[in-house]
């Protein structure tokens, strides 16, 4: 059997765990007949905004799928398509899976706490199977048909592979950032809007069904949390996988086990996905009752599992695992006659310098990288630990300390995880050279199907704890719901810190195709990267500047849409007093269709800008110093943006959590609890990290890869003209 | 007459003026004898933090000066111990008179606005003039010395006047990074106790004298504000005039005109103190009775004579304008032979490439950028423009919206100047190299005589309106110091988005010299600067952290102290209730020795973190991965600190005044005016910007500085060890 076949075989997998999961979820009792009504509605407003989303977002596909056709061919058209559709689809499923599973989730948490952990974490499993299933789908029936069926060989000069899978990441990218932040904004647009109308003017409690605005923060949770982080995690696989792929067929074209280390990257992703599906079945509550802890079950059991998994799929790709990857080929020595610019120690390293064993401990560095930041997240974000409580103590004296002690701990919780990510990139160097990179981060990613299963379960509950209230069901039912949503917080900071995480590892990689790419196709020129020359520096800066812009529109645009939202709730309350009575009932619809509209609107501008960047940079250091130092300042660019984005996203994910925390802090009975001046700071803190940790923060992920992933296809497409 | 003594004449009389200045200032009115009263409280606060801090700066200084005597001999020692006295001595002077001129402001305002505008100018200009001068004698006459008296050359092997200038620069960064901090944590720790406590609290007024901590929030005006700020902008002055002539050094040793391009920076300073000097006096109120206009005229006139003065010392210190400067000379050969690793366009921009008026354009630029960057920072933070009413109008939805709409619009406050700066960058490269980006940032900082004017003016006018407040003076008096004022907070803005931007030119500078440096003292390494190359993106991600944690320190710290001042001044209320009724008068000295000892034990860790990491990076990575790529990534990291301090600073320090002028704007009577709502949503806004663009940012200016200064010592070191 064809190893790529296996890959695929492990995919099919995952997408029929998915299905016999979400027959198991729908069969369960889906509650009241009030319940479903509810549950109803935020259905359909969740399906009109996707609708929405997807037509906006297939104008701009079209376009730009045209484009892709009409520089880089048809098949690279074909894997954009084919990219951007299975990201939506990934969103689409997940969505329709969370809006059924919420009510069936209350309705499970009035037998007891067990049931309910049970069915949000199916459904967010569910999500995550089919994530990471249709992301190594995707790649791998796309290479499969590229080399199998149409004939296409990896490693000689036809570059239409190579591509083809920068296409296809392009399209899953493309959809994602517009998914990630078209969600973002709709989902805080009507939290914070929900929030100001409804809790502080009118003085009712959330999710109260009086405020017209709560079926538009029950749709946001679905169509940001959910779709959104699903299309995103989607792109990252994709990108990941694929850069690990495009980078060792860019380095090792004619290497003699070529063909084992093209498939590996999609095998680790295969047999991640059994060990995932294994994970699952062991979240379960311990004698202890700790939902955390159950969750970390399930994590740990996949995580150890991997070790032997990836262990016996490197071997089947490479066989000896101890003997190096022969370097005496021509095709490798072809790449490094067009000048492939490796440094002098790199060059070493790629050369024969590394075995199947150092790709094997790259992985198991990946593993670690992915540990080891969710343990540095649940620090910063745990209700147990020093920055939440730091935050909830400083809630005692104003507004404005908690915020300066949030914004001091998301700037503080940058530290680690970036100490974490350069020691792995040093390690990851040293033992397998630039692929070796390539490794931990693909490994980091085979493990999105249990860690988006475990983000997807946040918005079930969240939504089932807001249909508990809007139902009017028994108290003890809103507690398990909260103890469950507690628990989720974590988790979706948790998703956030690692999908940055492996976008900077992954950001290296293609930053490295990218610098193979320029030698391979313009072979004349000396395209110097050094920090010496200005037009790096010039590059870096303007690179470091783009996920400032990004978020500052972000910002800005949740603002905005909240302002929509009060507007229009304020309008509602004054035409019809018998909504605060009880008498009438809002019109849910229109507050959902507003803040669809403002949220389609304002996605658009910002998710343009990494698109247009990378080519506005280009063409302009091109015409003021020659294309030299314009790929250079380019090159610099894709940089820039990670240190830039890294940063900003890890405060801004970090801090977010938070915040939030803080607040559930105080609400538990710390510092004076619910209703104390203390509480209000919290709740400010709160309402600042929403956008911050839900639309600004997250969609700097997309923005990453798209910036880099742009600059690929700008140098493939000038190459071809 | 030789060049440099031209120079240290001109150095010479904007002591003078200091000097003739100040004794018209101290010759004014200082008013009753109960606002003598008050101004002595806080002068004698001032002296007694002032004390404190350089006698723990001293004992970090005596340190630091032995070890560079024992690894880079006495002559280093001895310019690092005058750059550190006069940095410390241009904050002791400045705010010596700053706490004698707020009160005879005060006693100005009483007859008139003009009256008013001109004592506290007068004060705030002898800062600047004595900031610009000394920074001037300081380099000049340690030069004179070095070259005319002691005999040493430049541009022959003998390191000797390198080394010296750049040990004169450690000096002045080292005392500065203690002094910004130090006074930045002291008056914002004051200013948000005393608001905390007895603003939000007790209800009482602002700098009401029952405020325990009235005192102390005055005293740190003077602290950090004036002395912090004049050691800043020393610090700035030092670095940049020096580094450029260390580049000048490095890059053209032996050069035909040699002697006057190392002289040119220096006339360039003495020529615009001359400018500066004549445009205070053009600081007049016009018939608008503009306060701002009457500043800007003043710069205006200095910016324009600026132009023809420099034009004519740079034909003074080069002759013939239109002459390329040689190339066909033996010390450049030999630097070049010794593999000055510049670009190949690099190198020929280098070789003879430039002309007189090719500098005399850089300088140009650097006037136009300063000019810029006041224009962009006076949008982002004058109440009459957008980003700050949308911070006001965001302020009616509360708090929290505020605080996000405040974020929002820092993160938007980069672009525009880093567009500035990176257009600078190009135009400064392709004129003459990396000595017109010299060039471009020495033209900036020579301007600083006027920019500190501008800016020490703000915390006289602050001061005033405190004294007129606490000795009950009339209304209109307090009407005319909080005009005053509200100026003050747009200049002090301006000047630290100028000392950042000049920050970022001054690092480049310094970042060529130490890839200069490091191709002389170690010309058998092939160190790679490439992107490429994984520890110099090691070197980037760390560098960028460092700011991060640097801020987050910073806001802590702030934070920590405001509980101090908090408790301090609820402990003295609850012993003696006579304060609150008016007949005991409270212990401001128990609370500003307080704040003094909180403020001082805060800045000795975030201080030393830009002066450690650099050597740890540089021997972990060393170890790791042998000594070049130590040298790469600890390239990389003064970079780094660069492209994630410049956002940073930039973000802080225009946030922080917008979200100030926001509630003044509300003040003013917009949304509500005082008391609404709004206007409380706005405090907490103000609250929050006032740790970001008094502490935290505009401390990461000498940060940057120190890093890369630290990086250049550490490379001395290892090649005289």
């Amino acid at each position: 059997m064809n190893l790529v076949t296996i890959a695929i075989v492990l995919g099919l997998l995952a997408v029929v765990y998915g299905f016999v999961t979400s027959r198991q979820v729908l069969g369960a009792a889906a509650g009241s007949e009030k319940m479903q009504e509810i549950a109803a509605a935020i259905q359909e407003g969740a399906q009109a905004y996707l609708k929405r989303q997807y037509t906006t977002i297939a104008i701009v596909g079209v376009i730009v799928a045209v484009l892709v056709a009409v520089f880089l061919g048809p098949i690279s058209a074909i894997g954009f398509v084919i990219g951007s559709i299975l990201s939506g689809v990934a969103g689409f499923i997940g969505m329709n899976i969370s809006v059924r599973a919420n009510v069936r989730t209350a309705a499970a948490a009035q037998t007891g706490l067990q049931e309910g952990l049970t069915l949000a974490f199916r459904a967010g499993a569910i999500t995550g199977m089919l994530v990471a299933g249709l992301a190594l789908l995707a790649i791998a029936i796309f290479y499969y048909y590229l080399t199998e069926l149409a004939g296409f060989t990896v490693g000689s000069d036809d570059r239409t592979v190579v591509d083809a899978l920068v296409a296809l990441a392009f399209g899953a990218s493309l959809i994602s950032i517009f998914a990630r932040l078209g969600g973002g904004i709709f989902t805080k647009a009507a939290d914070v809007g929900a929030d100001l109308v409804g809790k502080v003017e009118a003085g009712i409690p959330e999710d109260d069904p009086r405020n017209p605005a709560v079926i538009a923060d029950n749709v946001g949770d679905n169509v940001g949390d959910c779709a959104g982080m699903a299309a995103d995690l989607f792109e990252t696989y994709v990108v990941t996988v694929g850069a690990t792929m495009v980078l060792t067929a860019l380095l090792f074209g004619g290497v003699a086990k070529l063909e084992g280390l093209m498939a590996l990257p999609l095998l680790i992703g295969g047999a991640c996905i059994v060990t995932s599906i294994i994970g699952t079945y062991f979240v379960r509550l311990g004698a202890k009752q700790s939902i955390m802890g159950a969750m970390y079950k399930g994590f740990l059991v996949t995580a150890v599992l991997s070790i032997p998994a990836i262990f016996f799929v490197t071997q089947l790709a490479l066989g000896d695992m101890n003997a190096p990857i022969q370097a005496s080929d021509a095709g490798l020595i072809a790449n490094v006659d067009v000048g492939m610019p490796l440094s002098e120690e790199g060059m070493a390293s790629q050369v024969g310098g590394f075995t199947g064993m150092d790709l094997f401990w790259c992985s198991m560095l990946g593993l670690a990288i992915t540990g080891l930041i969710i343990w540095i997240t649940e620090y910063y974000t745990g209700t147990q630990f020093r920055p939440v409580r730091s935050i909830a103590k400083s809630s005692e004296t104003g507004h404005g300390t908690n915020v300066i002690q949030g914004l001091a701990i998301s700037m503080e919780a940058t530290a680690l995880p970036t100490l974490v990510i350069v020691t792995g990139i040093i390690i990851a160097y040293q033992l397998a050279g630039l692929i070796g990179i390539a490794y931990g981060a693909t490994a980091m990613l085979a493990l999105a199907g249990m860690v988006v299963a475990l983000d997807a379960y946040g918005p079930v509950t969240d939504n089932a704890g807001g249909i508990a209230e809007m139902a009017g069901l028994d108290d003890t039912v809103r507690a398990r719901t909260d103890a469950l949503d507690a628990v989720g917080n974590t988790t979706k900071a948790v998703t956030k810190g690692y999908a940055i995480g492996s976008a900077g590892l992954a950001a290296l990689v293609l930053f490295a195709a990218y610098t193979t790419d320029l030698a391979h196709f313009f072979p004349e020129l000396d395209v110097d990267f050094s920090l010496e020359n200005p037009y790096v520096i010039v590059g870096l800066l303007l690179g470091a500047l783009l996920p400032y812009l990004f978020g500052s529109m972000g910002m800005t645009a949740v603002g905005r849409a909240a302002g929509d939202v009060v507007k229009d709730v304020r309008d509602q309350f004054a035409n019809d007093p018998g909504i605060m009575l009880g008498t009438s009932k809002p019109n849910y619809a229109r507050t959902v269709d507003l803040v669809t509209k403002a949220a389609i609107k304002e996605m658009i501008v910002p998710s343009l800008l990494p698109v247009l960047a990378p080519i506005v940079v280009y063409y302009v250091i091109t015409a003021v110093a020659g294309q030299q130092n314009g790929f250079a300042a380019l090159g610099a660019l894709l940089l820039g943006v990670i240190v830039g984005g890294l940063f900003l996203a890890l405060s801004m994910t970090s801090g977010g959590g938070a915040w939030d925390n803080a607040k559930k802090y105080i609400e538990d009975g710390n510092h004076g609890g619910k209703g104390s001046e203390a509480h209000k700071a919290a709740v400010t803190g709160d309402t600042v990290g929403d956008p911050y940790k839900d639309t600004a923060g997250p969609a700097v992920n997309p923005m990453i890869k798209i910036t880099n992933i742009v600059a690929l296809l700008l140098l493939a497409a000038l190459a071809a003209g």
